[in-house]
């Protein structure tokens, strides 16, 4: 029999229009209920409030945002393995599990995904920036009740890093560069250490972003602007077993190309620029393989483990903190990448 | 002791200047004296002639021209397993078998590669359209004297196709496009063909070259004008498992990523267009992977193998037939893509 | 609405009891009904007669057997995409889609699988040796009208071939060793040549398969008596690059580390002794992978379309043809090695 | 020129005849001189001293021991990069780099392979427990000043132990089991964490080998005797995504086929009781990959990086130390695995 529950949410409603709504929730026995804690501005929130759209994914009426958030275990199905209470990270993904693609074990391909906090279908899939949320037990991830929200908060940006780990295979030994030192990029840096990788070294034009890359493990950082640095990673047909390109701008992208050694892997994780001047014939030539890192699959359970753990630290990447009620001021907070990397959005009253 | 030989041979000496001259061959009791039988023309000669040069290889001193070259044993070292008047097929790759690729098993990227009938270093290496070649003994693929020069005149371009599908990674049950139905695209729709893929379509906007796709095993053949019929490729992510590009035109290069299916694989063959506009943002989303393919590691005695029991029969795309002495009128017809697919050179007197 | 329909079925009843009995199918709007044309007899069907399970499956109560058969369409769906009349191979295979294993694309490894004429779960599920049949529209896969029935009946056998040279990644040049020329064996032999492998040697003791794997495809035959013979490829570290079993015997599965090259893979098809005494050091030393390959995937849509064009041919296999009324004089034939190879069991009255 | 050089080194004569002798050591101009600081007693010097051969290798003639060994820069050729005085851990490895194998990149199966301290060819090649050693400069690998040669003296069995990982595939997010905890088996559960697995566990019959699994990573421990506890493992078709067998006992070998999960990785390290009854039903059923893993090829540079940063501390791996004088004492102590692990022989005066 299904039961309500009403509480407040944050809901976009187009473009620099966001609100804090009463929230009606239904559920059923088979449902498990999670009191909200803590959650992460992405740039698709950004998107949708600065924008009123995240690509093509347009807000077509009001939709709770937010796709990173953790909570706790609130209400629970007969029989469940969760405790109430309980600390759980949220998986926001949930595929149809009956395409072809996912038959495949390719989830994140799914043709019917319903990802939560995303415009892209109509009616949108509402988001987790709420005071509650109905999800199902296979989306719940329980963790230490030690680890405190703000950095179980990073669980879904950290599988999107472990996914692209995962696309570029490998990375025990690996001399490895990460352009683009914003949130997923230096996720990436810590899960290239993490993976193996005997070298980390961090892109970033923006100092700020070049500090934090240090300290989420980068072995070393440069500027895309210093030349005489990036040349030295071009000789010999390129200094870089795999390079990750979690930045988007156009120049960042063809100078993958150069700096990537024969037979190398590049893993494009950032999305941006599109089309881009793309430099074929070096590619060709040195046969490397350029690959598409979209979201995860079924990483997300690795992520959890990782944080809770301390083998990824996401802290450095936390600029400020907002409760919900002051959700506007965060996203405006957020957008500024002078003084923000990661904005966390509270909901613990 | 060295020993010398004079032949007549085709040697480039600048743009739309190539003479039958004298040429002085030293060789030592280690080498292997080659009578050349026939050869095809490439590109890579087609642009030393119309250009003098093929890229960045600019053509600076007379230069024997073709690498793609059959003959007969003419003398051999002692204890050679080749035999006095064998055909041999020749493997013009001379990988320094000593630099860290080389090591690796990646040939194709040796830093010191002395690549036959390339002006890629100076003193640029001699090919073999010449009425001898010196060869070492591993360069030599003996072939059954029932089989035509003409046909294992293809043992060169095959191994480039054969190369392209190892690329791609096993075909078996694949559904594959090839984009270019020249020499090259031709050849990889027969390996692919032959190392399994149940379907393979060919896009071409030559009538000419469409025909002699379907007489090189496509089981379809598209023109890219047609957009009704590239529309139906791109449903549902995309219908490719695999799609070679070989052709290298712009249009071309961005079309391979609306067709190829999600997680699925392209592999750049056709050099050309460079840079060009490449859709990022599809491919990030559909995670595929682009990679590139250049010539060739191991793949020569597959080549010599399938040519020679008839797995891959290149007589549809022999368009004409000169002996070396007509090589001006050879590489004029050769250039000519409306009546040339590939031209034939022979030494046989 | 369920309906009902009354055919002749052939029912394993216990060790060597096999009957022909009445059998009531009933099906809905849903189901697709199949008249049943021609099927294989496997090795599980004589083993499920000749003693009453199949490893450790035991015939519990009264069960069809047979899980390779094609037929016709009887009756469809609404909005099927099949047609009456139209001539079907029947995949056999039912995994959940639900498991751990079907999420992962493995549906092999489904842990509720109800595959078709199996006594693995209790209640068995019932096989294709019958009239009719009721399976789902996916299980359907069309083919031409003009291919015989009794070729079409190997789809399943021919699955589980590519299946196993998936299992082995690319054959694409390989040298390959086939040990038992079997069904099972000489379709890995067709299926590998198909793959692109560039030499088969199939081995079996058996004078009668030496020369259906010949007519197969095999390159050459051995016999594993033949130890002068089987020497020559223990030279270098081994002449294989990938070697089948699909023998199952002892001293065959322990010849494959020594005719396998470092670094080269074996493919376990054969079911049959276990545990064998394995030289695990030998192993080891030469780095070789061995890999079970266990019935198939995604691959029976491959073996329809191979058998359909004639890129497999199993008809040197076909030993005997029996109308159904004579199950039990097939089984029996079916069981003598010396006679038989595959026995073909009819159903067109 | 030849130049020479007089120093004591370890010459094993045969079974239980371990000596100190004179040694004349002749180098060039271009080799580089090496003063040893400290080596690591492997189970083959053991082999060496206690039977007079390791396997198949049998000692014909003095060879001084050792494979494991770190020393310092004493003299070098024109042009090198080392430093005189400057620590370095020494490659042992020295394959033909000329051979079918090293041109693929598997110099690990090189056919004329001359690895030092190895009685596999006659005459034999000598090892590293002397006062002074010849070497390749290719075969040095600086290391920092501050980091201990009894640290470093761990960079051979590390590299065996991250070749076993790269055997394995990607270990990102996997659960993993060491069986045998002695050295090599310690070092693979450290470069397993180190290469992102997510549980590791060691099994162990011994506690004093439990206790150093626990330092050096595991997350858990469990002794093979304990039956329920390897009970819970099999579940579900297995519970480890990938195997590492470290031991070499017939029991432990069987083991793994039950606790691995389908599809799983089995990396065979422990060269032990060979052959072993093996179930290859089991194997089969659910499509294990059963792998060799042997010596290793480019990991040693991964190896010392990783000790050099302490990403892998050996230190709970050490059981005792002598000065090569009491090389007897040495290798008798590291015979009792009832107190040793490994046993450190420094070279210091």
């Amino acid at each position: 029999m299904n039961q309500k529950l009403i509480c407040k949410a944050c809901f976009a409603h187009g473009k620099q229009d966001i609100r804090i709504d009463d929230r009606e929730l239904t559920y059923t026995d088979d449902d498990v209920v999670i009191k909200i804690e803590a959650g992460g501005i992405c740039g698709s929130d950004i998107h949708y409030y600065q924008e009123g759209h995240a690509g093509l994914s347009v807000i077509k009426h009001p939709m709770v945002i937010g796709h990173e958030f953790v909570g706790r275990v609130d209400k629970i199905p007969k029989n469940s393995k969760l405790k109430i209470g309980q600390k759980v990270a949220i998986n926001p993904s949930r595929p149809c599990n009956q395409c072809q693609y996912c038959l495949e074990g390719k989830q994140n391909q799914c043709t019917n995904m319903r990802f939560m906090g995303s415009a892209q279908f109509n009616p949108h899939v509402h988001g987790g920036f709420s005071q509650y949320a109905i999800v199902s037990e296979q989306q719940c991830f329980p963790y230490d009740e030690t680890v405190p929200a703000q950095v179980m908060a990073f669980a879904e940006p950290t599988t999107v890093a472990i996914h692209a780990v995962n696309i570029a295979g490998s990375l025990v030994g690996k001399k490895v560069l990460v352009i683009g030192a914003g949130p997923i990029g230096c996720l990436i840096i810590a899960a290239a250490k993490a993976a193996g990788a005997v070298e980390v070294i961090a892109s970033d034009i923006n100092e700020r972003s070049q500090k934090i890359s240090l300290a989420m493990g980068a072995d070393h950082v440069v500027s895309p602007l210093n030349q005489e640095a990036l040349a030295t990673f071009t000789h010999n047909k390129g200094y870089f077993d795999v390079t990750f390109e979690a930045c988007g701008a156009a120049a960042a992208i063809e100078s993958t190309v150069h700096v990537t050694r024969a037979n190398g892997t590049i893993v494009q994780v950032g999305m941006g620029a599109s089309p881009v001047q793309y430099p074929v014939a070096q590619m060709l030539a040195k046969e490397i393989s350029w690959k598409g890192s979209f979201r995860f699959i079924n990483e997300f359970g690795i992520a959890v483990k990782w944080l809770e753990k301390g083998i990824i630290d996401p802290r450095p990447l936390i600029s400020s903190e907002f409760p919900y009620q002051q959700i506007e001021q965060a996203l405006i907070t957020a957008t500024d990448k002078n003084i923000s990397s990661k904005v966390i959005v509270t909901f613990f009253d």
